[in-house]
């Protein structure tokens, strides 16, 4: 018989008969009525306590991200409640499921590719609006040759203008966490339309992990986190569809124009 | 073809070009920056905006059940990530699905017991310790008749006490958001052991049932408000995994001590 | 560090460098092209190889529930399709996931019920059609008695006759597989009209339940081999909306009709 | 309110008040106990019925990916039937989310590799074993030169050889399914010690995606039935966790041999 020999390492939760640790700390008598919840999910991912600032704009982010009434995702989880009720658990999961590389995939493919531009732009990095917009002019051009879209422009139906996005970028700059990948984020937003033609505001879901970004969480979790919005925000299309349900009539209009077809 | 007349009700997301709204309000205006994020999950769940006393014991009730290190959800999330390592929203969904009768079980089966236990009492509830006392009792001796066990009592390794359960009680004392779930349970801590015959302590998931129902908050959806706090540990898992990866040695270990039997 | 001493025992798969082992047998040697795959599944399941009656009756069953159509859990599935097209592996777990108390469970149900009856009626067992309709008569008025459906009665669609029950019942007898829970079942569905006053037919998964009873599976597995025929069902609706999407019409026709509710 | 004006069109299940079809087939009258249930999986994916050999070649591949004993996602699903024992669906869906990349994966890499080349190739097709060693030189070469590995090579256990390629060669010439897939890959086999400096034997789950491929079964489903397969190992996994558990003794061994490390 083996295990490791040095076990199984962690810096989160252990535990023994009379104290529970997590993230080094006592549970009961240091984290408990004095860590918020959204500050303790950003200590957990990455690893370090986030300041009041910090906190601010990543639980901005996430209200941002909780809900955005009937998407695919939303619909999903109500269905399997539907068909599985006494399973909360995995009508939750359902939902969480469809967050992807689609509907809840364009903040983390925000972060990363700001990342990746900032990265081979290398040190010193702009320190003009000008100097941001060549840059983003670079990266915006690049991808339009790569045939690749450009992440956090356009909306399904804001096509204006998100609302979210002026506000993440004034509580991040309110709180000193405005950092260079939202300064290429609206480099990029303006210099686009010139580029591509045509206008597509900078959208929600692509300023929140700009945002997160600039928090220095790391870009392969920042889908993590928009799971973790949604996460509160399935849990209350739940809830609603306990009181007052709509997925058995989702379920007949579907059902009843299918269509038979070779 | 049909949909129903009347359209698909919801008081969370909606959205038109210009404007997001989500519990009836301006989600960029109203929300954003202004609510924070453990507030929001309550209210999407609740229907109902809480107040800040309320928000830190729910709060801290989420803190406290984020995380508990190498569960069987923790490690079922890491064992997922290992075999999908691109999918961090199958992995998440993998650990959530254990969130069922045994292991995240506890907060919601305590919180119906009381609440049961509660109905049943009717009104005036007792307004004393000693009253609190005799209505735990008949709870307590029915369910030994009925051969059922006491939900919240006992844990397999605080035998002793279990450290959140004191620091629940009194935050919600503080916060004035003590009620008669948590006193009831109290009392269920105080007569129980000599009806059982042995200690049993009153453990921390139960407390955080009685706690969130005092809250208000509906008893069937309260494995849901576990499941959002275990979202949170899990991503942390999920990060630590990526940082400091174990699921291929426990994956081994099984692996290599597997001994046919027929 | 530590292991249980005895390794962890298993009858399924296991291997060293040169050989695989599968139930005892020799899978490249003594398995594949040798046995099906549902005989394989019910082997793996029931820890005892099938007859070849068995297997024709234990397939039909299959056949019988892999698909439905555009059901609650097929709408899931194809709704999570569109949201993380990449993760095949998530969108048919989230069908899975609906297959719970509500859509597949009246296999189980059924299952049980008639197991639990036969159980209580003790040896012998009728031998003529009217000892099976006492003992079914029993069974029935128990149910109504006590407020509890009578599983497998009943079906949204098929109001007069479900198609599937005579064909299930008659290839059992063909393939001597017709047992004491499909004649309990039959004797239900005689007696039923009268006890609750109205014509119920026996329904496709009732019947594919007391089936799978008389085929001698663990009633509380039963679940387990409708979400194995459903899982080849959503594979073919996840296949056909990548061939002829409909998800995105499905999402826009709720999203198009939600309404503000307070 | 909306809905498409053409209705939902589906090829699969649809059904009236007296009639349940399937595929363009009458479900009881023509399909049930006349379609075995692989059979009926081919079909609904790829939307025509197999023949028999077609049928044999299929099931030999679903029985040989059905279990490998303790992968990783047997173990989380065995572990998730330990916290949540109630749901068969969620440990089913949790055990079927770690079919990815990693470890279910290679079926499906394989064939689009094979199919890649195949496509750039064009006609004629090599009819040679030399001509087919050419083609697989020159990809395996160009493989090498991106940096990237060739599917389907090699195996942490089989280091020699696996047991199931040959087999699975052998049933698909029989039944006259030996096509150009399974040719490019057998020459993979041949060509790439020389290149790549040393042995790597043809692993099974490779050849089953070439086996598959061959079957003219759509390359980005392939995964989809490699998840077919396992959902039947799957559950002969959890059928044992009931008999004869050993979920509990996995997470012991890994919550005690945990060590908090910063």
């Amino acid at each position: 018989m083996s295990t490791p020999d040095e076990g199984y390492p962690t810096s989160l939760g252990t535990s023994d008969a009379d104290t529970i640790t997590l993230l080094g700390h006592d549970l009961a008598g240091e984290l408990m009525g004095k860590v918020g919840f959204g500050e303790l999910a950003f200590w957990l991912v990455a690893g370090r306590r986030p300041g009041p600032g910090e906190v601010r704009v990543f639980e901005t982010v996430l209200v941002a991200l909780a809900d955005h009434g009937f998407t695919p995702t939303a619909i999903a989880a109500r269905l399997t409640l539907l068909s599985a009720p006494e399973s909360i658990q995995g009508a939750l999961a359902a939902g969480l499921l469809g967050g992807g590389s689609r509907f809840l995939g364009v903040t983390e493919d925000t972060g990363k590719f700001l990342a990746e531009v900032l990265q081979q732009a290398g040190e010193p990095l702009p320190d003009t609006d000008a100097g941001w917009d060549d840059l983003a002019r670079q990266a915006v051009r690049q991808r339009r040759q790569d045939r690749q879209l450009v992440p956090g422009l356009g909306h399904p139906v804001h096509k204006r203008a998100d609302p979210r996005t002026p506000v993440i970028m004034s509580i991040a700059r309110q709180e000193g966490c405005y950092g260079p990948h939202l300064a290429l984020f609206e480099a990029v937003g303006r210099v686009a339309p010139d580029i591509l033609g045509r206008d597509l505001p900078l959208n929600g879901a692509g300023v929140c992990g700009a945002a997160l970004a600039d928090l220095g969480l790391p870009a392969e979790l920042l889908r993590g986190f928009a799971l973790l919005a949604r996460a509160a925000g399935l849990l209350g299309q739940l809830a609603e569809e306990r009181r007052n349900p709509i997925a058995n009539d989702i379920y007949l209009a579907v059902d009843r124009n299918a269509r038979y077809e070779p």
